[in-house]
C-alpha cells in the first residue's frame, strides 16, 4: 500500500498541509497527527487513519519500518514523500519523519459512557489556548476521567498544538464540543454534582467531598466560568493561593483538582 | 523622561530588538517583558527596570498614561516609537503597546531566604520546555514556595516564553541557576528533604509527610529527574496514573504535589 510521490500538486499531499488551517479541518473533518508515538496511539485506538504519510529518507528506520508493518497488516495507504513535501504538511521543526491524516470523531452525549459510580467529568468553558485544552486532556486521562465537554468557543480539539499535548490521550478518553445548556442537561440527567473552579470561590476544592460521581467546570484563561455555569454549580471552588501570583495557570488548576479527587477516591476505597 | 525614537538605527531600539535572541541576554545580562501587567509587576518588584519603550500610537491609552506616570516618578526613562520599530522588538501578536528592559538578577544561592520552619523549595532538572519553567515558577509562588532552582540545561528563564508563563511570578519568588551538585549541598546546608518526582517510584506522593522543610525535584519531559538527584534523594515519589496516560505534563505535576503540600501544611495547622 506504499505510494511514492514526488508532485507537490499531489492531492494527498495538499490536503495533509491544508490541514494545518482550521477551516479545512472543519470542512473535511479530517486532522494530522505526527511522530511515531501519536501514530502508533492512532493506530492502537479505534479512530480511523485515512493515510500516512513519511519522509522518503527515513522510512528505513526501524521504529518507523515496524510502524509501516502495522499499517499495512490494517491496509491503510501509506505515502512516501521527500523531504521538502514533507515539511508542507509537518508543523514540528524536527520531524521524525512520520504523521497520520486522521478522520475526526463526532460523538453525541448521549453516546458517552456512563463511566460508573465515582465517574469524574471534565467541563471546559471558553478555553483559549490550545496547550491548556491539550495537557487538560492529558490530566483527565491520568485522573482517569470519563471524559472531557468543551464549549464550542474552546480552542480547536484537533489543531496541532492541542493533539501535540494531549500526548496521545485525544485517543484515549472522549473529549465532545457541547454547548453550556447541553453540558447543564447532561450533569443533571446523570446525577453529576457540579463544582465551578474559580478564583473568587469561598470554598477550597480540598473542603469539598470529590468521591460522589460530578463535573468540574475550568473556565476562560482570562474571565474565568461564565456566570451561567457559575450560577448553576452546586458550589464553586478555588484553591487557595499563599503566595503573590494572583491565579494558577488553568492547566495546572485542573490537574490539582482532578488529583485531589483521584487522592480522596483512593482514600475512600 | 520620555523621548521620541523615529529611527530603526537607534540604539537602544535595536538592543531592544536583539534581547529576543539568547546570545544577547546572556552578553547583556537584560531581557524584556511585555504589556501592562508585566511592566507593572516589574515597576513593582525590586527588579532593575533599564528603560521602557511604548508604541506612539497607543501612549494616549488611559492604562499606559497610569503606568508612565509611575515610570517617571522613578526616573525611568521612557521611548516613544513608531509601530513598525515597536514590532521589531515585541514578540506578541497583539501588542498592548509597553515593554520594558530589565536587568536581569543573578543571586547566588548563599542570599536565598532561610524560608521559614515550613519552607518548600522547587528543583527543575533539565527542563526544556519554556512554558513548563515559567508554569512552574507561577505554580510556586501560588504554592508560597520560598524559590526555585534550575540546573545549568534548563530552557531560559529570561526568555519570552517563559517570563510570559510565570505571569510575574519571576518578580515574586527567586529562581536561580544552579549545578546538580550546587542543589544537593544547598538542600543538605538547610536541612530540607529531598524528593524527586518521577513516573516509575515507588511511593505516592499523597503518601509522603510533605509538612517539613523540603526540596522537590522535576525532570525533563522526556528523561525524568537525573540518576544523581534520584539517588541522593529521601525519597522518589510518583503521582499515580489511572487512565491510559502515561504521565502528566511536568507543570501540571508539579502543581499537584505542590498544593498537596499546601494541602497538607493546610491540614496541620
Amino acid at each position: 500500500m506504499k505510494r511514492q510521490i514526488v508532485s507537490p500538486d499531489n492531492y494527498y499531499v495538499k490536503l495533509a498541509a491544508s490541514l494545518r488551517q482550521k477551516k479545512y479541518r472543519e470542512e473535511t473533518s479530517l486532522f494530522v497527527v505526527e511522530g511515531l508515538r501519536f501514530v502508533k496511539e492512532a493506530l492502537d485506538s479505534a479512530w480511523t487513519l485515512e493515510y500516512v504519510v513519511v519522509d522518503e529518507d527515513k522510512v528505513d528506520n526501524d521504529k518507523i519500518q515496524e510502524l509501516l508493518a502495522s499499517l499495512a497488516e490494517r491496509n491503510c495507504p501509506v505515502l512516501s514523500v521527500p523531504l521538502k513535501l514533507y515539511k508542507k504538511i509537518s508543523e514540528t521543526e524536527n520531524p521524525q519523519g512520520i504523521l497520520a491524516v486522521i478522520k475526526q470523531k463526532t460523538q453525541s452525549l448521549e453516546e458517552l459512557p456512563i463511566g460508573g459510580p465515582t465517574s469524574l467529568w471534565v467541563i471546559l468553558d471558553s478555553l483559549q489556548d490550545p496547550g491548556n485544552v491539550g495537557t487538560i486532556i492529558r490530566a483527565a486521562d491520568a485522573a482517569g476521567a470519563a471524559g472531557v465537554l468543551l464549549t464550542p468557543d474552546c480552542a480547536d480539539l484537533y489543531a496541532g498544538k492541542t493533539t501535540r499535548a494531549t500526548m496521545g490521550s485525544l485517543f484515549h478518553i472522549p473529549a465532545v464540543r457541547a454547548s453550556v445548556e447541553q453540558c447543564l442537561a447532561f450533569c443533571a440527567q446523570r446525577g453529576l454534582a457540579l463544582y465551578a473552579a474559580g478564583a473568587e470561590a469561598a470554598v477550597s476544592y480540598s473542603d469539598v467531598n470529590l468521591t460522589e460521581p460530578c463535573a468540574v467546570i475550568f473556565g476562560n484563561e482570562g474571565a474565568g466560568v461564565c456566570h451561567e455555569f457559575k450560577s448553576h454549580a452546586l458550589l464553586n471552588i478555588k484553591i487557595p493561593i499563599l503566595g503573590k501570583a494572583e491565579s494558577l495557570n488553568v492547566a495546572s488548576a485542573a490537574a490539582v483538582i482532578l488529583f485531589e479527587a483521584v487522592r480522596q477516591r483512593g482514600a475512600a476505597l
